[in-house]
């Protein structure tokens, strides 16, 4: 079994302990927090031991009366692989503890791509992790794109990406977060970060994003053009997508026509916290004009990246291929 | 005096029967309304003569106190030409009405472009409205699409145009419409109309939209893409862009970062109802990779077909050509 250290449990941290658990392989070693809110309380009533991320505020949680297993860098030391899901930027300043145990870590999206030796999407790069000490997993963002151009890569070849990424304000539980009535273009400045950002997994790719804000919290929406180098029928790339295992291509058929009755349908088939760790892909948008390939595709910020830090972990400590991790996290988690 | 009537006196109609009165060569007719609302009251307080759009709901505007001038059909024949700016489809009911009275009739971009005998933009096809009976100025967006595309066309060739338009939901007085917290790709399918309507236009561009509807009220904003013939820097396409007198090129240092800013600056502006007859589009945007052009540009779907409607009038009835009837407009209303 992998013993795996949960280092934050926020959003990301938390949705990556319950997958981890869920696996046949692993096991959380334990997880750790900087303070005693509500999520503090959940992970022990899951069963997970609690560490403390911050020394000074280490004393909080018996006051609150939650009890604690210890100081993270215990966490650290006992585990196989650390996953980092603190906020932006302090994944960066945990690199050099993680280090000094000789723990591997993997670092989420938010970080820089030189926090890590290598940048990683499960279907797009896996093999690049094996003899990795730092892994980062892209953002959400750049985890969806990965996972529709690499089969549209392999199948066709691109000449160029060209991204629409109209992001959400903030997430459900952001309530600091705008905007309200807005539309902003964010940044202003074209491309946004996020083709550099793909360029971390394809780096010869031609890809040009451009970035938007709205005041809307449950997904992104991405409106997607990639010249292709040959001329498919739309069809064929429909089944392309739909043979994608972390693509969930909508029938037109289910009458979802945005990301509430996404995330409702989602709920209904008794998702965890309503969770959509694929690229939600709509049929009918799949269109070809010549060898323009175009489609919508939403990303559920909060959960798409939970399966691919899951293979992270295998890629690094474990001895399966991608397929095999791949199949081996969806088949756990349900996907 | 060119005698102008307005039929349809809602967020389009009231801001043209304000346009036309202040132009040098032109004055409102009347105005025809259906019911009597505020409205009705705010334009018999501007001096305009009401007339009663709908037979069977003439009574109430006495039973409201308001006073008008007879059925529209008066109105109609008492007009030089008559712009029609009731909402999408009632115009190509009315369209007979006008052929009867042998007025010209201006239509809205909500008809079907066969309403009328042309499309019109001012910017790129002021001359084919000369002679036509029944003239359409395309919608908001179109709109929009065409002050930005005729000029690249002109000074670098296209060879492709890929948008994407995030459509605000509602107007602001819209009560009822929606969404509230989503992204909705619309239509899913892909093109959106509004490539088409391009074309109605630009006959022979090769052109793709796609459309996005979120929870906002104050403006669209428009994700461009151009793939233009030759490679000009960036800072040569702003100037071109800047000196079309419709498109107002946003200065980094303004600090305008969405659209709520937009309006602000508007009605900081003094302009009436806080009106952008321009497309609002951001310098710092203007991006060349290549022979792709890149911006983003707001459009404020209440106003900026205003101009448009004033010109058409001109080009109908007038014997100005297009650069005078332009300026002579821009110049009334202080663009």
């Amino acid at each position: 079994m992998i013993r795996v250290g949960i280092n934050g449990y926020g959003t990301i941290g938390k949705r990556v302990a319950d997958a981890v658990a869920a696996q046949p392989d692993m096991t959380v070693a334990g997880v750790a927090k900087t303070s005693p809110n509500f999520e503090a309380t959940q992970a022990r009533k899951r069963g997970f031991d609690l560490y403390t991320a911050v020394e000074d505020r280490a004393d909080q949680f018996p006051a609150a009366g939650i009890e604690t297993a210890g100081p993270v860098d215990d966490l650290i030391a006992d585990s196989d692989v650390v996953v980092d899901a603190t906020p932006s930027g302090v994944g960066a300043e945990n690199r050099s503890r993680y280090a000094a145990h000789d723990t591997p870590a993997i670092y989420q999206g938010g970080e820089d791509a030189s926090v890590a030796d290598v940048s990683f999407n499960a279907r797009a790069n896996f093999e690049a992790a094996a003899d990795a000490d730092h892994v980062r997993v892209v953002s959400c963002n750049t985890t969806g794109l990965s996972r529709l151009l690499a089969p549209l890569r392999e199948q066709y070849g691109i000449e160029k990406v060209r991204a629409t990424l109209v992001r959400r304000g903030g997430d459900p539980g952001q309530t600091d977060r705008g905007p309200i009535n807005d539309i902003l273009p964010d940044p202003i400045t074209i491309p946004s970060h996020h083709g550099p950002d793909v360029n971390t997994i394809f780096p010869d790719l031609d890809i040009d994003t451009l970035g938007m804000k709205v005041p809307a919290t449950l997904m992104h929406m991405h409106s997607i053009n990639v010249t292709l180098e040959r001329d498919p029928d739309a069809a064929d790339v429909r089944d392309v997508l739909a043979g994608q295992s972390r693509i969930m291509l909508l029938d037109d058929d289910l009458g979802i026509d945005g990301t509430g009755p996404l995330k409702e349908y989602a709920q209904d088939m008794g998702r965890p916290r309503g969770d959509l760790w694929e690229n939600c892909l709509w049929g009918e948008s799949v269109t070809m004009d010549g060898r323009d390939f175009y489609c919508f595709q939403a990303i559920h910020q909060e959960s798409d990246v939970v399966p691919e830090n899951v293979d992270a972990v295998r890629a690094i400590a474990g001895d399966a291929d991608a397929a095999e991790s791949i199949a081996t996290t969806n088949d756990a988690l349900g996907i």
